[in-house]
């Protein structure tokens, strides 16, 4: 059992942090979306710093049961899974087109947590409020980067057409769609199911799954607060300032240790760091 | 069905310069390799040119039946599904310690066909012989990339360990084992599959999946000339130097459609950018 060594000293170390309670934060409950897939539950924390109006529109949405029994239509594996409403007659008041939220203004107390400057496509990158972010000093923006899990809204060309479909990213970071889609929170826990998705053929480079029946089902999409006791996971999330973190980065921009021989150039892509999630039972 | 009409004209665009036979390649049989899972088949393509002595011996450790009901053992998402002997005490005549083949020297006449100049973690990226890969002018070394897909031998501490066990990427680029690990290959069909493997649970950090009846089995392993013609699959790949491919690559770097309304810094991340596959039927 090769290359596990040096990743069970880690793990080690990061057991032993975890037995600081303050190494690990609940996400408030207002801010967690359950989806029951057939294969699996999913979780996603919604961020609603970043893009309020989107948020408000999704819980809307799945409070009414908007997405129970809609499906993943558009599932391109190395990129995106789609879902929502392929047809986009399904009646719902709560279907407003929805001004973008790409981006915000940098508040004046941001608690952006920088990690890395300059990435490779943004100014620099790091952690808002525990999600991969990106920010531009100059023009005082951060937004949320397409890291793998994140969860963004469906638009057309025009920016303000977004409705109600909305995606997971999941293979390599689409980091050109950065400050170009709403994205409004991550999946938390769950992503092996989302990786468990029906694709697309290699050869459908739409990637719309014509045939319904070969569609990966949304039995139900649920805010926390309507989701039984039974089925509630206590999930928590790696505290974004965290020793377990800080140290994991700084091991990340040396790899001091002895498994690595060749030591890097000291960049880091955050979207291979973002926080650790875990259950607790 | 939004998010889809850009993507849409762009896979038109594809699929009328597929017409031309001379940008896709059939990879060499020899380099392909055949992985049956109890859920499908996976393809990789053989870097012979990169890792020799690697590529020799686990085509002799694939001839001989060797990885045949062995399994993925170590599987993490977001990061690495790893198979092979996890006991390290499967007889073989074909297990001897490999001498790191981590980069090669660049060639007097490098086939190197650089996208990217400078990456974030590498000085150059670009493709060779189809495989997404890292160059370093200064040092003239050449190296495969840890893309998703990527599939590398798996070693201990010290460098010239590796003997049977492999990995798969199958999260955001492992780019810190770049130069640090033998890359021998990468899936060119079949990765739903391998991102459909039974997971370690999301508390178990060293990732080894101890309830082997819980672990995705690997029904047999055969070079591409051992698997019989009804199993075979006519895949093929991009040409890197092909006009869909260049006509990709710049249109990534300017984002010059309606659809993105931020028009990035011109940086590609190539692990994004990798060749496609597709399936002649």
């Amino acid at each position: 059992m090769r290359f596990s060594r040096v990743f069970t000293l880690l793990s080690l170390l990061m057991s032993q942090a975890s037995f600081a309670e303050s190494q690990w934060r609940t996400p408030q409950s207002e801010n967690l979306v359950y989806l029951q897939l057939e294969s699996g539950t999913v979780i996603i924390e919604l961020a609603p710093f970043m893009a309020p109006k989107h948020v408000s529109q999704f819980k809307a949405l799945i409070a009414e049961g908007f997405y129970d029994g809609l499906d993943f239509y558009r599932v391109i594996d190395g990129f995106v899974a789609q879902a929502g409403d392929v047809s986009e007659q399904k009646p719902s008041i709560n279907k407003a087109l929805l001004n973008p939220e790409f981006s915000r203004p940098t508040p004046a107390t941001s608690d952006f947590m920088l990690v890395q400057s300059p990435d490779f496509i943004a100014p620099q990158t790091g952690y808002i409020q525990g999600f991969a972010a990106g920010r531009d000093p100059q023009a005082k923006q951060e937004w949320l980067l397409h890291c793998p899990g994140a969860v963004a809204f469906a638009r057309d060309v025009d920016a303000n057409s977004a409705t109600t479909e909305f995606y997971i990213v999941i293979g390599q970071a689409t980091r050109h769609l950065d400050r170009n889609m709403t994205t409004l929170g991550r999946v938390i826990y769950g992503m092996p199911t989302v990786q468990a998705l029906n694709r697309a053929h290699i050869n459908n480079t739409s990637g719309v799954i014509e045939d319904a029946s070969k569609r990966s089902k949304i039995l139900w999409a649920k805010l926390a607060k309507d989701v039984s006791p039974k089925e509630q996971l206590n999930i928590q999330v790696q505290q974004q300032d965290s020793d377990q973190v800080k140290q994991r980065l700084s091991s990340a921009k040396t790899l001091n240790n002895a498994f690595f021989h060749f030591k890097g150039n000291g960049n880091l892509d955050l979207c291979y760091y973002q926080l650790k999630s875990r259950l607790v039972e």
